[in-house]
């Protein structure tokens, strides 16, 4: 009985255990955020004293460190949202896993976007292609909550389904304003910049209200 | 007596759990995929203004996107192949060890022929070069397949015989289309190229079909 | 009752297991530590036969075998130190969240300034970078402690509060420490890099004072 | 009580459970064996057909290429031993902690010989630094394991002891083997390379021997 069982296991893919998925996945995160500094190399002079072309090398250099910056901190708010999402599942199943592998493409694809912004931070298609990535991990996100949420039925029984809606909503939010801050390239590339350093700042601090509200409700 | 039991475990070197295994075979599976992004570098330019030609660049790596994408897929496919290949796993030798080392070292070399077929996607020792090494990662994994099953029998006892020959037969499969995929390589580079991107879509779908006959049989 | 408490979870940022946190900031730590070892690149030559240029050119990378060592050492007291602060924790909150991602970017920062001391060792900007990045990342690190000690309180209840405030003083020293080693880059480039590699064992050495103290006093 | 202990061990470095020394250790083992193919970086050239400059080119690899397998099998054989190593330990103590940081260091340090043997496999100054790096490492790994057995006594009670000594004796062999390699290159640079390569074959074998002879031996 339960030898055929892990037979048939063999050919459901979805059935591997949340927690190996999300062992994963932060594997990758963790990868991903410590890789980013490698984009970031030192200048190299053919002089013999590098001295003060050394601090303005360096001081040219700020926008890779911005751009590296930024990126750190979106994707400590993915990871985050990533547990989250997580937290609320009691199985999984081959569409989570493949939805799932579609954010990681994306989320290790951040390097580039990152290193590509840091090198050409006035450049239009640096701003499109950085934002263009973050919208895409963005999308996958938003794609495989909702796959769990309401396709997959993969969330725990009795979950109160306005809670879910109002997680779902927020989710979808994220692509939406990124869209917005690559639109905004065609009056400048300030601007889109400031909305993308904007939006995980805004994913913080609703988030913190609604942790208030919540825990001032009784039980 | 379990003093003793545990002096002699120095000398089994098989005899690690399978769980330490897998944990460690994760992390390779997590690194690569990760830095596999490494090998698309940013495009430089000695002139004040990069714009058109930065665009024109980005355009000119699409075969590298294309390439990093490819070898992203096909190691998401083989991840989720090794865990379904440990989960009917009970124990582990030596020889399940060092052919999952074998693996290991094929896998962890895809970023090189990765870059290679991003640089010269239209040369056929690139594109035959590819094929090599995912031939050798298929050919070991297939190795190590058969060995667990049907050498070192570290399956479960009472494993429907039939399944597992199924499971064997899809993992021989694999290295072969691959070696078909790069004879075509004398007629001209795209159709290896098509055929090796195929591969992975093949082993979602199959796998697929099963899944639905498994899970409408009765138990 | 239970479904909505794990709805209520998801706005709760903080509330993920410390377990979780500690094996992401691992995964981190694991990571610096083996990448560092890529800013040191092998010397290349157009030349036929390498061999004296070779030699020479080896020994003029001592400076940076010894960044590189230098930023290991530190890293690894660390990480240290970061379990030890972990173990005291019986649960998180989304301060000590966030306040740990601050502590992982600066961490996740070394290889640069490991890199750029490596190359410039006679260069005051490149000693006051890397006294910087260490700074910043002690300064966060002393931060997320007396977060969880006084303002979380994320500790085990009883604990010996003499004992806190001691292990939150020789924290807050390591950036001070840094802080007085930069400033001594107005003398000379030397004082600082002696400073900076006396910091860690001067961190090795009073912990095992107290070890033997602690492990000589009765129960 | 249990607060006063868990106070106690913030000051006591080695009591770390020895999982989290392993698991930490593995990560570092992950990423080194996965970093090692950066050093093999595609041929660029500047004209139009690459075609039988890039056969050429990567037939000029294939040092890399061997330097590369070879550092990964040797990873291999080390990652073995240090699991074998850890399975023996009940505790751990701070002595432990810095052999083990100790041992990694060289570890982590791989990959640097590794490029400098595949750029340049037959100059000695390259030969040396490979074994020289090797030879630290087994060191460093022969003293956590004469620390763990002998001074921190961390091994489980009861262990027969001439197994333990045995184990201490071929752990000893490495580093020697290492250095007679290292000196063979007064001779010539294959010498030193053949022998390296076969150390961890010799390493391979007499294990499997003495497998053989354990489990035919009567409980």
């Amino acid at each position: 009985m339960s030898a055929n069982r892990t037979t048939r296991r063999l050919f459901r893919v979805g059935e591997m255990p949340t927690s190996r998925i999300e062992a994963f996945s932060d594997g990758v995160f963790a990868i991903v955020v410590t890789l980013l500094i490698l984009s970031i190399q030192v200048p190299q002079f053919q002089g013999r004293e590098p001295g003060s072309f050394l601090t303005a090398a360096l001081r040219g250099m700020i926008p890779k460190f911005l751009s590296y910056a930024l990126s750190f901190g979106i994707a400590c708010v993915w990871w985050v949202a990533h547990h989250h999402l997580f937290a609320l599942l009691t199985k999984s199943d081959r569409g989570l896993l493949w939805l799932n592998s579609l954010f990681l493409f994306w989320l290790a694809s951040v390097p580039f976007p990152t290193a590509l912004l840091g090198d050409y931070p006035r450049e239009r298609i640096a701003v499109v292609c950085y934002g263009a990535v973050m919208l895409m991990a963005g999308l996958s996100f938003s794609s495989m909550r909702y796959y769990a949420f309401y396709i997959g039925k993969l969330t725990a029984p009795g979950l109160d389904r306005k809670m879910l809606r109002r997680a779902m909503i927020k989710s979808a939010l994220n692509p939406l304003l990124h869209l917005i801050a690559m639109l905004l390239v065609l009056v400048n590339t300030t601007l889109p910049l400031v909305l993308y350093a904007a939006i995980p700042i805004l994913y913080f601090l609703p988030t913190r209200l609604e942790h208030y509200t919540a825990s001032t409700k009784p039980d």
